[in-house]
């Protein structure tokens, strides 16, 4: 680090403690808004953000993955010689463990496991496999898709991804642009759905690709429910064209009470909490830090938002 | 490989084709039992086993991991010239994976959630945790043990061993000696029992020791139902002492009909399936090529039989 002062860095809409600790752990100095920051780290929402941001400040961290919202309220638009940055990448660990504790869950048939209330090894443990040497799907693989992939190769699974160009995604054994998504559900022998939440893709999951998956395959969704034709898996997950479903996500979300998929066996649903609000301090703590230090550095910060892009 | 011809390797009871492929892939060469082979790769249990081997065998591989009753047959000790091996720690990575699968289930609450019939994140949420950044105690770190560490390592959490002589257990955070297993059930988030087994330890974990967990600990054991004192876990998790368990093992086994465990909310019970039959024969399969190296480049194969030790 060759900064001739430590950045100063303000904590709001209230000076946190726990994220003041995350600026000094990066390098930075926190300081009150009115202290002519260099840096504002925001832990709220966009109801309090400050009108008007002292001419000092040259970069603003959001705690947001996506900032659709942020960026409609024309808040980034209003700063631009300030640089923006989200907390996109911060929680694609905790989302990633979510779908890889759904699909091992589902791959060793642990909800017939718990409805079990019998010592029956004969009938539960044929429906038993395992991701050793299996090959799991992964389709679109930004921050969630790649955090999931090492986390697989752990366990012995491969994985074929599916992003937008192709381009050779590290970990991946192959990677498909989204052209040739066609040829992987019948290729891959589970799915994980973890595609970014931008707009421009719907229904990529229908009857014909449920057809086409294996009778073993889990499906798990991570990314947004109407990726996936709810009434097309809920056929799927009764005539057993594919083993189960894990959903963080459905469509109509929230699912009403009284929706097939709560009382079908081989579906699991995780009401959307695959980063819930407990470990979302945490993991913006370190995004902070890892932030503050590059701020500090003098290299730009991770997440820069682009208001074209929308995200 | 110097070797100047394959050894001839027999497959019984019967010539199972994949099992000859496996040899192949070893660089042996399959041959009946008739024929002078030079090792013998067993595919069935005891009762099956030939009463006088061929004196041209060097070697015979075991399809078990646990070999108690193939030496209480004293089968290994009529052959004291021929080399003895067990399929130890060919079905390691196989029960690792449940573990974790257990492990992740319950620190995911996915009990509470499978038994949800609405969309309620609010209630189900508060009880999520995650592995990373976590803590895992890991009681016993044969090749359960030490499978699993990487595969926590992956997720982000770290693991504390206690194994019976306290060396350093590669990529754990810290191991204990079994005489301070007592400074790990305060210390770590979560458990997972994973002894080998010997006969030489019973109830490790009783009362005391769950009173000393963090009330939001997972215990996972995949080793042998007598380590937990059964009545103590009941209590431990009707009262919230902790905030979980996993069994693939229990005491009594099988868990009789109409046990607590069976409908406490925060035991999962897997019917000692960690390993079931699907699994078995890619894993043994695997063992069988990897060994069949080892021996047609003069090497010892790996997991062989001690008699005096039992294992």
């Amino acid at each position: 680090m060759t900064s001739e002062r430590a950045p100063r860095i303000a904590v709001g809409p209230d000076r946190d403690p726990r994220f003041e600790r995350a600026v000094v752990a990066g390098g930075g100095l926190p300081c009150g808004l009115e202290e002519t920051p260099d840096a504002l780290v925001w832990t709220a929402g966009v109801e309090s953000f400050p009108d008007f941001l002292p001419v000092s400040v040259r970069w603003v961290q959001l705690p947001s993955a996506g900032v659709e919202y942020w960026l409609s309220q024309g808040i980034v638009k209003a700063h631009p010689h300030v640089t923006w940055t989200s907390a996109a990448g911060a929680y694609s660990a905790a989302v990633a463990e979510h779908a890889l504790m759904l699909l091992l869950a589902g791959v060793r048939a642990l909800p017939a496991h718990l409805s079990a209330t019998s010592w029956t090894p004969e009938s539960l443990a044929p429906a038993i496999g395992t991701l050793r040497g299996a090959t799991v799907g992964i389709v679109g693989a930004g921050g969630v898709g790649r955090a999931l992939i090492p986390m697989l190769a752990a366990l012995g699974a491969h994985a074929l991804a599916v992003t937008r160009t192709g381009r050779p995604v590290p970990g991946a054994v192959e990677t498909f642009p989204v052209e040739r998504i066609d040829e992987i559900w019948s290729l891959a022998d589970h799915f994980v759905i973890s595609a970014t939440a931008t707009r421009d893709v719907e229904r990529l999951v229908g009857a014909g690709e449920l057809a086409a998956m294996k009778p073993t395959a889990w499906m798990i969704n991570v990314a947004r429910g109407d990726l996936v034709d709810t009434d097309a898996l809920v056929a799927a997950l009764r005539s057993g064209a594919i083993a189960g479903a894990g959903l963080d996500v459905t469509d109509p979300q929230p699912l009403p009470d009284g929706h097939p998929l709560w009382s079908l066996p081989n579906a699991m649903i995780t009401p959307h909490d695959s980063n819930p609000p407990p470990l979302r301090v945490p993991a913006y703590l370190e995004h902070v830090t890892e932030n503050v230090t590059r701020f500090a550095s003098g290299l730009v910060p991770t997440a820069v938002i682009d208001p074209s892009a929308g995200y």
